[in-house]
């Protein structure tokens, strides 16, 4: 492979020649049928993007394309792909994509197939999970598990919490085990999640990369005292770690058993790597952990298609990066219509702004022109009840991300007044999207609607396994090539360190900066 | 009263000054530690609102206080209270304070004390909730009522739903009924609340004000249907509602009680009348609910000073005015350091957004400056490994508001490595204000922290029902000032109609616009 060349996104060519591009399109007037059925791509997974509702059209797509030449995003993908050190900052290579099948070859790093490495940790998860699920590993009373709770933070629960909920339902079955999530440090949140459990019958899964996260580690001594509280004779029976092989908590005693990542999968991008598998595998089953890994891998490849109209990830990026920085958008709502994907906003708001909230690009220098936007959301119809009104009145511009499926996850689903509820909740979505791109004239100028607020669609059958590893894939990627776009490391996060210093020199009883000590006096610290 | 003047922000002499105001104040230089002690002012509930480390000095603050002056902020929430119709597009008085007693005398309209009417309602709310408690009342089999659920949307849900698990573990005794909520039209969402329930225990509570809200009625039917399953021989002993007077919904034999609402309260202000107060009095306890009023009451009285330095709600109002409209920030942060908190940011979202995300005035006039921001946030110190990395090293500013206790709810809290988790909690919450403004250089321009980036910090001993009422109540009135000050109508919801519109006529089979059409098809509703 070639040498890449690194640029700023304001040192494009094709850049300026978007900055000049005038053809404005009209959403109000251009949305035609035609342009609805013709602006589609296929996500993988059996999903589709659709971006029939935004500000493109042929003239500025090409352009959309030349910058993604001229930054060579496909051919940055796959240096990624082949484990090239993609995270200079932290010198390490990004292999989140290899977690689920390899899209470019094999990667060997010091000698090592870290593809293997990742196999074999699935499929000791796997077989760890079936014998939980058969009962051939119980707790220290003999009792199975019928509850696995999840002790990690940031990467190691957004996105393992966003995805049992998204699937819990969607099986034929019930989970196998219901699984709970402790995160913050605030004891608040342990002693909620604990508050009915039996420890008995509860598996906990420590999951640190390091092993050092404050929260996580105060949060198993807490679950470790609780379970100690509740006569739990041996608590190393009911828990498992989730760490690097380096860690203090990598083979130790206090452990059932340890599954390994490694530093190549960025806490964020870690629902596909045993961060993620461990939980789902043991609640939902290696089976559909495997199938999440299936839809995942296929929009991976769908991404490295050079032609931006055949890309979904690539042309979301694109479109993404001419709202924030021509258009000068500061912010994007994430809008499942799928009460499931509740907290999938959530995780996209840490995997978006973690990765690419970054004001200096990937050798340090500064940037003149911004970066990722705000991220927010909630599911429809809810949200439609909360914060749309300021989406369709309000005096700035927010673009949109829907999403929705043809079919609920539920068996039962009601006929009211000639529709069913999944019915009725998709026309509300067909409905929104008309709203914001129509708009609507009236007298009365308190009820006009200006319209030509941009939109983008995925859709697909029916949230599945499947469906949801392409969505979350799809996602990962639009992120990475924006961070390409953008020149800067999105699998960094230098911007959190500064906090955790200052913690530690509070709680460590060092001398602090006057004004920090009187706001810790306020809160009672010192 | 003397007549109100009602004009737009920029037409102001303070803001015009406001606008030349070039004494910048830099917060890393500037925040001393005299500054923090005397930058505070109390909100009631024990609650304080410190400002310390806000972009403002003595010299901004006395524009401020003119804008106040010269816009009649103060003369204007005197109005509202003395019932004038301050939801003019509506023609409705604007009641939402009354709910939680007298501020500025009763309030007759039409020959009816309003406030009365409320406190009759909420005493009948009481008695039921004591009959349910008691278990005088119960289900149609004579099984006691353990589980309440909550079928209503947007203010009908996400205030209720914040406010129940604010407090849910804040008294020294377990609920007395757990309570669930349904919300949203996709039957995944009441399938997924219904999956596990014991109906013959359950009793629901049916809110909408004009008892036509699409998404509550087709829950309703979807509920009822699954207790004719369950073998509820009685399901009209099983539900009350709380509705208007006039709604289809209003003393229907269907139901076991009926509670009032009335037309001067808003949806998104509603958490304080019946609709809070019927599933909050029976989860919790009609004397939990009264202790939030209380609190909500002694904001809303200290929301009546005139000098803005001792109003805490009328200064985070005017501060926010400063970053949207001279600083030009888009979007603001709610970061509360309690997990208790953790759907509170929903709520603000909605109630924020919905009620100032207007771009004409209250005439129907055009507006030349931006007016309500997005609003965001989760729980700290989640949020810390999730969009801090944006917050702290983004290439735009996005203003911050903190939420902190001394103390947590739990009973039960570990000490490791010498702290608490609560003291750990809160030493992340008071570096993280210290990072924010004062940054740190570092060689690595990677690791840079520009600093200089604006917070404020609610603080108080504890999250209670009574601060809890003066933290909702704080919000309330900023957003009330907010949009006295930008000069639009707060209280109604115009942008919220197309949607539902366009959604009856897809659902009625009308003839669509042909693009719609073709989405509509997409997602197979037609």
């Amino acid at each position: 492979m070639g040498a890449l060349t690194f640029q700023n996104l304001d040192s494009l060519i094709a850049f300026k020649a978007l900055k000049e591009h005038k053809e404005v399109v009209s959403l109000r007037e251009d949305l035609t049928p035609e342009r609805v059925r013709e602006y589609t791509v296929k996500m993988g997974g059996g999903l589709n993007y659709n971006y029939a509702a935004k500000y493109v059209n042929e003239s500025l797509l090409n352009i959309l394309q030349d910058v993604s030449d001229e930054q060579e995003l496909i051919k940055k993908y796959q240096a990624l792909l082949s484990g090239e050190v993609m995270n200079t900052g932290e010198n390490r290579l990004v292999l989140h994509q290899l977690s689920r099948g390899e899209c470019f070859g094999p990667v060997v790093h010091k000698g090592e197939n870290i593809g293997e490495f990742y196999r074999i940790q699935l499929h000791r998860v796997a077989d760890f999970a079936g014998a939980v699920q058969r009962g051939k590993i119980t707790g220290s009373s003999g009792k199975p598990f019928t509850t696995v709770v999840q002790i990690g933070i940031g990467g190691s629960d957004l996105g393992p919490r966003a995805l049992y909920l998204a699937l819990k339902n969607s099986l034929n079955r019930k989970p196998y085990l219901e699984a709970r999530f402790i995160s913050n440090v605030d004891p608040d949140d342990p002693n909620d999640v604990l508050e009915d459990i039996d420890f008995a019958s509860s598996l906990f899964i420590l999951v640190s990369k390091s092993g050092t996260t404050q929260e996580t580690l105060t949060n198993r001594q807490f679950v470790m005292e609780k379970m100690k509280d509740a006569g739990i004779e041996d608590p190393s029976k009911h828990m498992i770690a989730v760490t690097g092989e380096t860690s203090p908590l990598a083979e130790s005693p206090e452990y059932l058993d340890s599954f390994y990542i490694d530093d190549f999968i960025g806490g964020r991008y870690s629902s596909t790597s045993a961060v993620g598998g461990a939980v789902l595998s043991i609640a939902l089953g290696a089976d559909v952990f495997n199938e999440l890994l299936e839809g995942a891998h296929e929009a991976d490849l769908a991404a490295l298609e050079p032609d931006i109209r055949k890309n979904p990830s690539l042309l979301d990026a694109l479109i993404g990066m001419y709202e924030r920085n021509v258009l000068e958008f500061s912010s994007t709502a994430i809008l499942p219509y799928s009460q499931a994907l509740s907290r999938f906003p959530a995780h996209l708001q840490q995997l978006d702004m973690e990765s690419n909230g970054k004001r200096v690009n990937r050798v340090g220098g500064a940037l003149h022109y911004s970066t990722g936007p705000v991220i927010f959301g909630e599911p429809g119809t809810n949200g439609q009840h909360s914060f749309y009104q300021l989406l369709h009145q309000g005096t700035d511009i927010i673009p949109l991300q829907f999403i929705g499926f043809q079919e609920s996850q539920s068996g039962f689903d009601l006929t009211t007044e000639g529709s069913t509820s999944q019915v009725k909740l998709n026309a509300n979505l067909a409905a929104q999207i008309a709203a914001f791109t129509k708009g609507k004239n009236d007298e009365n100028r308190n009820k006009v609607f200006p319209g030509e607020r941009p939109s983008s669609l995925i859709y697909g059958q029916r949230l599945t396994a499947r469906s949801m590893g392409a969505l979350l894939a799809h996602f990962e990627n639009k992120v990475m090539f924006q961070g390409f776009i953008w020149n800067v490391n999105s699998f960094d996060q230098e911007g959190v360190q500064l906090g955790k210093l200052l913690t530690k020199k509070i709680l460590s009883g060092e001398t602090l900066d006057s004004a920090l000590e009187v706001f810790s006096g306020l809160l009672k610290v010192r």
